[in-house]
């Protein structure tokens, strides 16, 4: 970890550039809330379970950070029209479930409103229409729907007991400002716990932005002619993450293409660029059937296991990724 | 109803905008079911009821076509980013309850997601926090949320009761594309109910749209530098739909602004520009305690019933267009 050793970034522009970012971004609501809860999640964490972590790597308790969903470029301080990534959030929310399950501790950064982990097995009749009332006055769960209420029900039990234990912190996000301000936080807690920390990026963060100070008060106006915008990069916030934030870490990015001959290509410049461990390269059409997992010696295709009936793509994935990073705890420190 | 009236649109060049803009769009998918489900909804719905609505006005059965939530515009074909525009829809969906008990049929032209009717009093933990699975293996209610459950599901048997009567057909859109395509398909419809159609549009419509043809095809990528955009206006679709498409239909429209300095004016000037019967002013911050009914001759504040708990500003709000509704019918044809 060089600070000097980067040739390839103007180091300082990126600084100016984040410095810039959050000086001009709307204050954190419930900043001092959240850096609370984190502390006890980590201090929780490491006593409840002491050095307890099964699976090989090193002893220690690991604690992953998954980002989920798409953030939002508010275009009005009074916020009317934004800017916004489509996601799902299916991929983190599969991701925390399997970390959850090989004994991570996991910090879910999610966008208000996407996929939650253990409820994706619902029906897809919205969930009201699976009940009725009952003569009784109960109320049932419809004969039709009854066994997919069941098995909703009790995965959503293990939420809460993850949430019990200690193992699982869920942190909402929408904007774009609330986003990089909450990721800040959860590096600055997680810093110590050196490299047992996992970052596996998974969010779709916005390209650009409009700076809070230049933004307009009130909704923009549809006056006569086009509307000419004017949008500013984000700062490449992983860059700093790695470097400063969290440098022992080990750091996951994923990179979506909706082209796939690029794909492979800016994967391995998003691999050099920010320093990452490992880049998960997606296409949007394909991306829960293959991915495939870049670092800087080998290309790894990852494949769904057609042979079972609603098997996701993250079981195998995950299990890649905690290889990976048992490999980088056992590895030298440099 | 004269085309030659109107002097202050260059009406003609609306007319060539609206063109491109329909020709620019990409084709809707299952146009012809939409269509197919519309005339048997009208045809349904004047073949079961006759002439048969009760509340004074005319005596024909009376169809409002509500629209509801906010439109996105694409920024690529394959959309991963996408302009949106704030809206949950709540307005919509109260509105359409209210019509439904005053004897309306309702076409409810929805953005995917947001709130529907009849589903409003759900209780505010995500719904499946509110089961368990009892001992016996049966799903049941928690018993703190028994009660809230039980009148969620209680009014959600109004929806089916309503649909099954053909008094409510629920069409949803996502992107501004979709919006105006089908509801140019729900206009073609309705065009033989005359002064019996009334169009209620709430839905929070994007002023600026990238053309579908100019559109890029794959992920905008962000290279070095800032992303400079470039709008077009989305043609004023109402003054169409209020001249051409349905020109007997009583027409109101909603205008929503952040600076309550500039509301009424700006709803003066859509009252004027594209012939409305009726515009509702709304802010931002106070819509739901309070909008401004503004017709030609007069402008009526409107308040939420605070003595009533749970009272919906939409009950009032209602009550008067239904009333205004009424006069028009019974008023001189011109």
């Amino acid at each position: 970890m060089d600070a000097t050793s980067s040739s390839e970034t103007p180091q300082d522009t990126v600084y100016e550039e984040i410095e810039s970012f959050f000086d001009s971004a709307p204050p954190l609501k419930d900043g001092a809330d959240i850096s609370r809860k984190l502390n006890e999640f980590i201090a929780r964490d490491s006593h409840s379970t002491g050095k307890l972590v099964s699976d090989g790597g090193g002893g220690a308790t690991r604690v992953v950070c998954v980002t989920s969903g798409g953030t939002t470029v508010p275009l009005e301080k009074r916020c009317v029209r934004y800017i916004d990534n489509f996601s799902s959030g299916h991929r983190g929310a599969a991701s925390t479930e399997y970390f959850l399950k090989a004994g991570y501790s996991v910090i879910f950064l999610y966008r208000r409103g996407t996929f939650q982990p253990f409820c994706r097995s619902l029906p897809e009749d919205p969930l009201l229409e699976c009940f009725e009332v009952s003569k009784e006055l109960n109320v049932q769960a419809r004969q039709s729907h009854s066994e997919a209420v069941k098995r909703a029900i009790g995965e959503h039990c293990a939420v809460w007991i993850a949430i019990d234990q200690g193992h699982l912190l869920k942190l909402p996000f929408t904007t774009i400002f609330e986003y990089l301000q909450i990721l800040q936080l959860i590096a600055m807690s997680m810093k110590n716990l050196g490299k047992c920390a996992m970052f596996c990026l998974a969010a779709a963060v916005s390209d650009f932005y409009v700076p809070w100070k230049s933004m307009v008060e009130h909704k923009i106006q549809s006056a006569s002619g086009p509307l000419d915008m004017r949008l500013v990069q984000v700062p490449k916030m992983l860059s700093v993450l790695r470097k400063d934030w969290v440098p022992m870490a080990f750091c996951i990015s994923f990179k979506l293409e909706t082209d796939s001959k690029i794909l492979l290509e800016k994967a391995e410049m998003a691999l050099k660029k920010y320093k990452m461990h490992l880049v998960v390269a997606n296409e949007l059409e394909t991306r829960k059937e293959v991915v495939v997992v870049v670092t800087s010696s080998e290309k790894i295709s990852v494949h769904r296991d057609k042979n079972e009936a609603n098997a996701d793509i993250e079981s195998p994935l995950i299990k890649l990724l905690v290889e990976k990073h048992s490999s980088y705890i056992e590895g030298p420190d440099f």
